[in-house]
């Protein structure tokens, strides 16, 4: 599975700077977070990424359906309407749903937001031929993150909407502690609905909920068993490393970018 | 049902000064941890606790079965062995159990681990009249604190080793993100396994994963609605405030402890 690094990973470089030094170590992807492309045309900047041999392979993040009010709810529709636009200017064929939570609503009634909001972009996604995959999050993100906690979750809203464009995202990091993960996996991949995979490692301490992720092998995930399963389950995609991480964002970045090329050769 | 806490909340205070205020707060009953018997005779403690109208519920923690050789898990059945006597000592009729992981050990090995300790201690639990209570603790914690991160599977040992003094600890900071918590409450009280009932909040954000707990009322979890389901499960012992919090701990703790009883009346 080829090897892809989402922009996020190497925050402190501007796109350029992904694009010149990507490639140059081998990575053949990339996932674009919105972040990046702020003040630029996305159908431009998609043409230099190519241009520079990458693959784009997703736009980072859309998704955050649940709100208090109806009209929060359509204010994220909107919003996932126009990255949906966004993601065919960039020629993203996919783009990630973190999928959101109210703190204090009832997590079966933010699921259900959810399912309505993906729902209502839906069609908007199947003309513009732009995926999505829904990704479950660790439950220490359940409280406004996302309602959407395990891979199960994440199945019962793609086969609920049944469409060639819905499906998951599976990262490690959010998925690895789950008993019935194997099965899950196998499931989605059955469906079909294995859209994209991510890695990085889970530290021991974890010193920060957020920004203190590991490097493949720094930590306590069995990457290279999910990595089978998930390919077991038909995915031959690109493998994403996407690490949110203040002790690597503060390092030198092309020493960093070394670092994640060997990671990814020895532990996923 | 009546208001205990847990010694480590009020961390500043040494046990003395936990009895001097919580009996004067309306506080009925005392869970003690480990630390706060430190150097003193268990035995006299428990005395002196009673003497001072607390009711002691629980000592905390015991546990921590998984490791890496048989000698680690050897020692840390002796470990559990000792704490026993000490609880029968103290006059704790429940010893609740972290029941540990090992970084980068499968978490079904750490499970298996964990049932063949607790099954090695429970003829001398059964013995000294003390009883163990599971606690699931939240999956950002699998790495190396617990392998049990559900009630399900806590239920699940409970049933498989079937002892009168084994049961279950339900702590709402780990186990409100499940979406089978209220059919797992049901079972366990069905089983007659709820031996204990914990309460702090989940803050968002929180800023730290071990002690930015939050007091009840000022996070996302719905307190009430699972203190219903578990007392509709029969269980009508203490609730038990147990909150890691760097914030707390650095308030005059009287200042807190009227928080905290003034919390419970409003939000449990």
């Amino acid at each position: 599975m080829p090897l892809c690094i989402h922009t996020i990973t190497t925050k402190p470089w501007s796109l350029e700077e992904t694009m010149e030094h990507y490639p140059k170590a081998g990575v053949e992807g990339i996932s674009v977070w919105t972040d990046a492309l702020e003040g630029r045309d996305a159908g431009v900047a998609g043409r230099q990424l190519r241009e520079a041999g990458l693959d784009i392979v997703s736009l980072v993040r859309g998704g955050f359906f649940p709100a208090a009010t109806p009209t929060g709810r359509q204010k994220a529709i909107d919003d996932n309407l126009r990255l949906l636009d966004q993601a065919a200017e960039l020629g993203a064929p996919l783009i990630v749903l973190v999928c959101g939570a109210v703190p204090g609503q009832p997590l079966p009634v933010s699921r259900q937001q959810i399912a309505d909001g993906i729902e209502a972009i839906l069609p908007t996604a199947e003309k513009l031929g732009v995926r999505l995959g829904i990704e479950p999050l660790h439950p220490m993100y359940a409280d406004d993150r996302s309602a959407i906690t395990s891979l199960a979750q994440a199945n019962d809203i793609c086969q609920l909407l049944n469409s060639p464009n819905l499906g998951a995202t599976l990262d490690v990091y959010h998925l690895w502690w789950d008993p019935d993960l194997e099965r899950e996996i196998t499931r989605c991949g059955n469906n079909g609905h294995i859209f994209s995979f991510h890695v990085c490692d889970w530290k021991t301490p974890t010193t920060d909920l957020l920004n203190d992720r590991g490097l493949m092998g720094e930590g306590c995930i069995d990457i290279q068993g999910i990595r089978s399963q998930v390919q077991a389950a038909g995915f031959d995609g690109f493998t994403e490393v996407e690490i949110f991480s203040n002790h690597y964002w503060a390092m030198d970045q092309e020493v960093f970018l070394k670092k994640i090329v060997d990671a990814y050769h020895r532990h996923t």
